[in-house]
C-alpha cells in the first residue's frame, strides 16, 4: 500500500477501504507519513467528500490511536449527549441530573473551555469544593450508585484526531462534513458510552449556519455513530440567539439551578428536554418520547432533578448547599445594566460577539493558560422578540469592575443587537431529529 | 498577508492577487511556509484551477526564484520550441538546423532526459567531440554567428518549480492543468528566448491523452507566455504511435541527419517543417506559414539545414564527418530483428511500452546515475496502418548483445502491437494551432 495511491484514490473520487484508511491514520500517528501528505489527503477529503462506511472508518480508526474508557464496569445502557457548541450551552448542567432522575445513566467525561466561556469542567469548578479529577473506580462507582458522573477528560482520547485537528487548522481544511464529523465523534466513542444524543446547532451562531450543512454533519455523525455500534440520535435545533440568558461560568451553573426548578428560561428548559427524551428513549427506560417527556416534566416538577444535581455535588465533594442558596457561588464584584441606545423591537443578536463581549468580561479563555473568572459574565434581559425601549437593560454585566474591559465588552455586545420598529417573531426552535431510520422535521 | 487565507481563498474558488502567489512562492522557497500548507495549497489548486493571469502570476514568480538567462547579446528575435514529450522525439536535432537554415535565431539550453531514452543533450553527445557545455560567451556568439547553439543547462533556472514539482509528485497534484504549464513555462521564460512554439502532444501515448486536457494545457501556456510579454504558438499534435522509426541515441542522430536529407520519416519531416514554420513565423523572418513552409522545404532540398547541423557541429567540437558518414556514430554490438507473431495491420502501437523496451536495451535512464548507452534502441519497421506477415520484422533491436536485456525488451516490444485483421488508417496527426487569437482546428 502507498499513500500516494490513497491520496490519488481520494482526489479521483473513488472510495477508500478500511485498510487504506488505517494506513493513513496509523502511518500519520506512527509520523510514517508527513504532514504533507496527510495536508494533501485532508484537502482532497474536502473536496471529494466521505461515504458513511469511509467516514466510520476514519472515525474508528482515530478511536483506536488512543485509549478508549472502559465503562463495562457501570451496569445498563450509558447514555451521552454532545453539543456542536453554541452560547449559552448550560444544557449539561441541566440535563445530566434530569436524564438520571428519571432512570438514565449519564456517565460523561468532559473537557475545559476554549472560547467565549468555559467548558463545563470549568463551570462545575466554580461549585465551592466540586471536584472534577476522579478515578475511574469512583466515576463508575458514582454512575452505578447515583446514574451521574461528570468528570474532567483525563485519558488520551483520540490522540490522531488532536493531531489531525491541529493540522486542518492551519491548512483551511476545518469545514469538511467527515472530517468534522470523525472529529467530534472519534472522542465520544472513544468515551465508552452505548449511545449519544447529538445537539447540532444551526443559525447565525453556530459553526453550521446553513441548516443544509447542519443536517448533513447530524446525517454523518448518526451513520458513523451507527456503524460503530452505537445508538443515536441528533437534533437539529436553532442557534440565532444565545441559549438561555446566561452567559458566563457561576452565572450559568445559576441558571441550571433555576431550570431544574422549572423557573428557568423556557428555550433552555424545552431544550433539554427535548435532548432528555431522546436520550432516555435509546437507553429504552422509556417506550417513546411522548412517556420521556412526561417523566422528565416530572422530575423537574418534583424536584428530583434538582435532588440528583445536589446529590452529585455533594458525591464529587462539592457543597450542596449551593445548589439550594446559589449566592454560595461566586460573586462577582460590580453589575452594571447595559441599556439599549435604541427602541423598538430586537431583530436579531448575534451570538458569537455576545459570547466575546462575556469572555472579554473574563469568562472564557483566550489561550489555553489563560485563567477564567467563575464570577463574571452577561445575563442576557432581552433576546429576540422582545420589546425594548430606549435606556431599558438589555443585559446585565457581571463583572469584575474593571473599566478597560466594561467598556470593550460594552462596546461589542451592544454591537451584536440589532433593534428596530418592526414586530417580529421568536425564531423557529427545533428543525429536524436525525435517526438511522431518516430525517423527520419538526 | 497569512498562508492560511490564501490556501481558504483558492480553496473557496477565489482568485488569488500576485502579491499573494508572489507571498507563497517566495516564502516557500526561504522555507518560511512548510511543505503541508504547500501540499494544501496545490490541491485546492488541483479542484479550482487557476484563471489566465493566476498562472501567470504563479510562473512568473518560479521564474524570479533563480537565474534568468540573458540573450539580449544575441541580435534579433531569439526563438524556442518545446515538446511536452513523447517517444522518438528527434524534433530538435531536425528543427534547430532547419529554422537557422532559413534565417532564424535558435539559443536552446535543454536537459538531460529520465525515462525511455536520453534527452537532446544525450543525444548530441553521441556525436563524437560534441562540446554540450559551453561558456555563456560562446553560446552567444556562436548563436549570433550561425544562428543555432545548443547547451546542456548550466544555470539554476527557476529552482521553486523543482520544489514544488518534487512536492506534487508526491501528494498526487502532478496532472493539474496550469500547475504542468506553469512548470514547464518558467523554465522556458527562464531561459530568455523572445518567442516559444510549443509541441503539445495528445494520443495514447502522450502524458495528456485526452485532446481536450492537451488543448486545454496548450490553452493555458499561450496564455501565460503571452502574458509573460512572449510571442507564443502552439500546436496540438498525434502521439498515438512514436514518431519517426527511432528510439535512441546514436540512431536519432542517424534519423535526423535523414530528414535533414529529406530521406527521414514523413511524420517526422511534416512535424518538424509546422513547428518550424511557425518559430519563423513569430520571428518575423516570414509573412506567413505557407512561406514559411516553401523555405523549409527549401532547406532540406538544397541541404542547407544538413550544412547547418554539421556547422554547429563543428562549432562546438564535434567531428563534422560524422554527419557524412553516420558510420562514424557509436555502432551497436548486435542488431537483431523482431518478428511478428501475428499477420495482418498494425492496429495500435503503446508508444509508452516501446520507450520502455528501448530504455531496457539501455538507451535511457531509470535513475539520474545511470549511464547511457548511445548506440542501443529501437528501429521501428513497421507502424500503425502497415501490412505486416508473421515472421516479418516489426523493428530492429540495436543492442549490446545482453541476452537478458534483449529478451525482456522482446517482450514488452511485442506486448506493445496490436496487430489485427482489419484495415486501419493512419492516425490524424495534427490536432489544432493555438494562438492568443484563439484555437485554429486542423
Amino acid at each position: 500500500m502507498r499513500v500516494y495511491d490513497i491520496i490519488l484514490k481520494k482526489r479521483n473520487g473513488e472510495r477508500l477501504s478500511k485498510e487504506e484508511i488505517n494506513f493513513m491514520i496509523e502511518g500519520y500517528c506512527k509520523e510514517e507519513i508527513p504532514d504533507y501528505q496527510m495536508a494533501a489527503f485532508l484537502m482532497a477529503v474536502y473536496f471529494q467528500g466521505m461515504s458513511p462506511e469511509e467516514a466510520t472508518d476514519l472515525t474508528m480508526a482515530m478511536v483506536n490511536s488512543g485509549d478508549r474508557v472502559d465503562l463495562k464496569a457501570i451496569a445498563g445502557f450509558k447514555v451521552d449527549k454532545h453539543s456542536t457548541g453554541g452560547v449559552g450551552d448550560t444544557t449539561t448542567l441541566v440535563l445530566g441530573p434530569i436524564v438520571a432522575a428519571a432512570g438514565g445513566k449519564v456517565a460523561k467525561m468532559t473537557g475545559r473551555g476554549l472560547g467565549h466561556t468555559g467548558g463545563t469542567i470549568d463551570k462545575l469548578e466554580s461549585i465551592p469544593g466540586f471536584r472534577t479529577s476522579l478515578t475511574m473506580e469512583e466515576f463508575t462507582e458514582n454512575v452505578n450508585r447515583i446514574g451521574l458522573a461528570l468528570m474532567g477528560q483525563t485519558k488520551e482520547l483520540a490522540p490522531a484526531d488532536k493531531r489531525i485537528y491541529a493540522l486542518r487548522d492551519v491548512t483551511a481544511t476545518v469545514d469538511s462534513t467527515p472530517l468534522i464529523a470523525g472529529s467530534i465523534l472519534s472522542k465520544k466513542l472513544a468515551a465508552g458510552s452505548d449511545g449519544i444524543v447529538l445537539d447540532v446547532k444551526t443559525g447565525s451562531g453556530a459553526f453550521m449556519v446553513k441548516y443544509e450543512d447542519a443536517l448533513a454533519l447530524a446525517e454523518a455523525m448518526v451513520a458513523i455513530g451507527e456503524g460503530a455500534g452505537k445508538r443515536m440520535v441528533a437534533l437539529i435545533t436553532s442557534m440565532e440567539e444565545p441559549l438561555g440568558q446566561a452567559i458566563g461560568n457561576a452565572i450559568e451553573v445559576k441558571e441550571a439551578i433555576d431550570t431544574l426548578k422549572g423557573e428557568g428560561p423556557k428555550d433552555l428548559e424545552e431544550l433539554c428536554i427535548e435532548l432528555g427524551a431522546n436520550m432516555l428513549l435509546i437507553s429504552e427506560v422509556v417506550r417513546n418520547l411522548k412517556e420521556a417527556r412526561e417523566r422528565l416534566r416530572e422530575v423537574i416538577e418534583n424536584r428530583k432533578g434538582l435532588e440528583k444535581l445536589k446529590e452529585m455535588v455533594k458525591t464529587q465533594g462539592g457543597d450542596p448547599k449551593a445548589i439550594d442558596d446559589p449566592s454560595l457561588l461566586p460573586q462577582c464584584k460590580e453589575r452594571i445594566e447595559v441599556e439599549s441606545l435604541g427602541e423598538g423591537y430586537v431583530q436579531k443578536i448575534d451570538a458569537f460577539s455576545v459570547g466575546v463581549s462575556s469572555q472579554v468580561l473574563g469568562a472564557g479563555r483566550q489561550k489555553k493558560e489563560d485563567v477564567i473568572d467563575s464570577s463574571v459574565g452577561v445575563l442576557l434581559k432581552k433576546k429576540i422578540g422582545d420589546k425594548v425601549k430606549a435606556g431599558e437593560p438589555l443585559a446585565i454585566f457581571h463583572t469584575d469592575g474593571d473599566r478597560k474591559k466594561i467598556e470593550n465588552a460594552k462596546e461589542k455586545f451592544l454591537a451584536s443587537y440589532s433593534i428596530g420598529k418592526e414586530k417580529v417573531k421568536k425564531p423557529k426552535f427545533f428543525y429536524a431529529r436525525v435517526t438511522k431510520k431518516g430525517v423527520e422535521e419538526l
